[in-house]
């Protein structure tokens, strides 16, 4: 195990030792508080540990040292329903701290796999995988300037007795504990042996453990002030360099594409179907998605379509004859607009996690996370570092929403230059439509081509094996009406005959 | 039934004639909803009626003429775990739009009462009770600017079957509907007399319904548009005269007392305790606490603390008393802060609803709703009409806490001037605690007797008999840590012999 307290354990801290400790710990962690919250970082501490290490005491003293204000403590007790129809990070991505704020995590990402290792309702190698995700989770917060602080509380089996004997004997008076621990306590060494490897899989040099020795409550208490003291003080050094240095080194740069196919060329904008054959298409495919719909609720399969696509493409309209095929309780349209206050606080994923579908519903995401590599990379929103390891971040977000069951299509709606002209042109004198054209729309046009380049290194990298992009062409909007639905209709299907 | 629609059924609107009235009406509603979000205001469409009436249909036509930005449809299907634990209301707070956004509601308040009516689990009295309830609600949202569209779409026994019909032998192909619409059907008569009496119970002066006979779907839609252009023009209108009118008539207003009893002068400041009493006294209440909050988990009772005090009275000590004694997953502190942006473009009690504890754990505000008649009113960032209709919403709030079986305390932590002072005093010296102590809560002190008053008010006009405030003498730290402690046993004991 890394890191590894001292096997000659340091002598037990005395009561006058300990307050002149603790009162030197806190004003270090308070002043470290505050540098964070005034730069805006967001800190997530993990406590974990074996049951009996005194992670519930370890929670309260940090409560206690800490500011209040800001600091949010969450136990993810076990899930309840709308926890349990969502991919295994949601409530951890809705618990993640705003910048300036502080979570406490009572268990985490580990507790999970480590049970279920242990009960044996996971292999081995599905428990490297979780790992495997959990690394990645961590890189993505760390990535995105969250400070991140796991601890990890190691009790040897003498210790985890002694503590429970004192429990059943009620000399810690005030420290029952709920009944779901108990349990644990019989399988001490599988425990040890699974949270070993656990802790060896996922002390990376990023975001490394700090075991901490639970032998002694006061020691420990200290070893745990002392290095989140420690880990705080180079977070916010870490910080001040960061805001010296990155005007320079963070700037935009140069507009070169990343992969070499062009995609869009491939779209045959030539396309087009007749009034007659788009009545009757469009009515089977809505019949039929009506139908994959009602199937989809009863057999609780989220499915979540995200929508991209020129200015003027017929986003709207296709996605309008979508909802209209289905029960209206069972879909829901997300527009993506710029960012609120809340929103800006947060990595830009989280809002999409928040808007995730409950079981058997449809979230349809009108414009999408993929703004990170469309906008935010043209219009310099994001720096060149973060929109280059956005796609990584989001063939991760993807496939872990894939893995969750819920059937996913992503569409870009292709219209060509000349086109888009005429609509904007069309749109500017309609009474109904004036509304959906601003100075903004015709500036972004003259950025076609820094688009165009965008567009295809998205298509390029994002475009996995599980979920392609489909790309629709959009000139003839009866024809890319069809389209969707009838790709719709190809991927709920898919989803559940793979089920 | 009020507003009954035109005995002589208007004849059947043609196809062109449709699409003449739709251009116009649509025109007519996206001016007004753009209106609408420029001057901020919220808006709720309710679309209510029995089954067959055709309320999926009506509100994808709404979702085709509005503009999607900023819309959000509701469906309030059957409730997750999380909402079955919470009050009634909840999920229609967390549904209730923000500033200048629009909600659509398939559904509402009004789906389970009526629902719960027709197959006898609710009485005649108690439906009359919700329906009080549902009156106070929608008279909160309106008093806060909420503009509220009420359809109920009234719809014959002949026309629902001939629907029913259809959907049976599939000529409506794209509307298949839910299963679990269809045991309603054989009820119609019941349903009808439940809603006929739902609806005039709840057609008031402030939020009338608009009843839209749905048996022909193109006079149904644009008897909706019609009714609802109409009513978002109004409040549009509305919203203009307020703007004008408002420097004027809700200008904070002069300072007198609302009631006459000085409540503060009676509690002992005298009152101490010394520290042996007290560290017995503190650990038989802190072992008693977290017994009863392993039942109250257990038995999955939820419980609310909110705590009040002057600056420096030991809110937060005695705060961490309580949460000492508690498995910290139990347990959650809510430090209420000046309002986010997103907390500002709601009501102000929404940030309450939201931080309700999930069954079985303990939520301790500190500070509370009591804000708004406390600093909102004294500051006077609440109007003088905002924070005098408080305590009304506020007796309601926690009356639908108290029915909803949460567990609910109060309590003023109260100290005396002087006592004030010299914490201010040391605290100013204390390195652990100079960041409690700002210039801001040096100008508090020159306000003490407003405060005095709002205090003495609060306390007179919120203390009812289910929930009395629990005024706590704090000159003494120790003497105010056990009263609190001992309160809260004893409201948690008093809850559990209750059931």
């Amino acid at each position: 195990m890394p890191n590894e307290p001292d096997p000659e354990q340091r002598s037990k801290i005395s009561k006058a030792e300990f307050e002149e400790l603790a009162f030197a710990l806190r004003t270090r962690i308070l002043e470290a508080q505050f540098a964070l919250r005034r730069q805006k970082r967001p800190v997530i501490v993990i406590i974990g540990g074996l049951d009996g290490a005194g992670k519930g005491e370890v929670v309260h003293r940090l409560n206690e040292w800490l500011d209040p204000r800001g600091v949010e403590t969450h136990a993810f007790l076990g899930k309840t329903s709308e926890e349990e129809q969502k991919p295994r990070f949601w409530r951890y991505w809705m618990a993640t701290p705003a910048k300036g704020r502080m979570a406490i995590f009572f268990g985490s990402w580990y507790t999970g796999p480590i049970l279920r290792r242990v009960n044996g309702t996971l292999n081995k190698e599905d428990l490297l995988g979780t790992l495997e995700r959990t690394r990645k989770h961590e890189k993505m917060l760390k990535d995105d300037g969250v400070v991140l602080v796991k601890f990890w509380l190691s009790v040897g089996r003498r210790t985890q007795e002694k503590r429970y004997q004192r429990l059943i004997d009620g000399e810690d008076y005030r420290w029952r504990i709920l009944p779901l621990d108990w349990e644990h306590y019989s399988k001490h060494e599988k425990f040890a042996s699974v949270a070993a490897q656990v802790v060896e899989a996922t002390n990376t040099l990023d975001n490394p453990w700090h075991v901490i020795s639970a032998r002694h409550p006061t020691n420990r208490d200290c070893g745990v002030g002392e290095a989140l003291a420690t880990a705080l003080e180079e977070a916010v050094k870490e910080g001040e360099l960061a805001s010296i240095g990155s005007p320079g080194g963070w700037q935009l740069g140069d507009r070169q594409r990343l992969t070499v196919r062009n995609h869009l060329a491939q779209v045959d904008l030539a396309a087009t179907l007749d009034k007659k054959d788009y009545r009757r298409r469009l009515a089977a495919a809505q019949d039929k998605l009506n139908g994959l719909m009602m199937k989809a609720w009863n057999e609780r399969i989220p499915t979540v379509l995200a929508f991209e696509g020129w200015d003027a493409a017929g986003k709207g309209g296709a996605i309008r004859r979508l909802v209209n095929a289905i029960d209206p309780r069972l879909v829901r349209v997300v527009s993506v607009a710029a960012p609120t206050k809340e929103e800006k606080d947060r990595h830009y994923l989280w809002r999409f996690w928040r808007d995730l579908p409950r079981a058997g519903c449809m979230t349809i995401f009108d414009r999408s996370w993929y703004g990170r590599v469309l906008v935010e990379r043209i219009e310099g929103y994001a720096s060149d570092v973060e929109w280059r390891r956005a796609y990584a971040e989001i063939n991760e977000f993807e496939s872990q929403l894939l893995e969750a069951g819920i059937t996913l299509g992503k569409f870009w709606i292709h219209i060509s230059n000349e086109e888009q002209e005429r609509r904007f042109e069309s749109r500017s004198t309609d009474a109904l439509k004036r509304h959906k054209i601003t100075d903004e729309d015709w500036r972004n046009r003259q950025k076609w081509s820094a688009y165009e380049d965008a567009i295809n290194d998205m298509v390029g990298l994002t475009s996995t094996k599980e979920c392609p992009w489909t790309l629709v062409a959009g000139n003839d909007k009866r024809y890319a009406r069809v389209h969707v639905l009838e790709a719709a209709c190809v991927m709920l299907e898919a989803q559940m005959k793979g089920l």
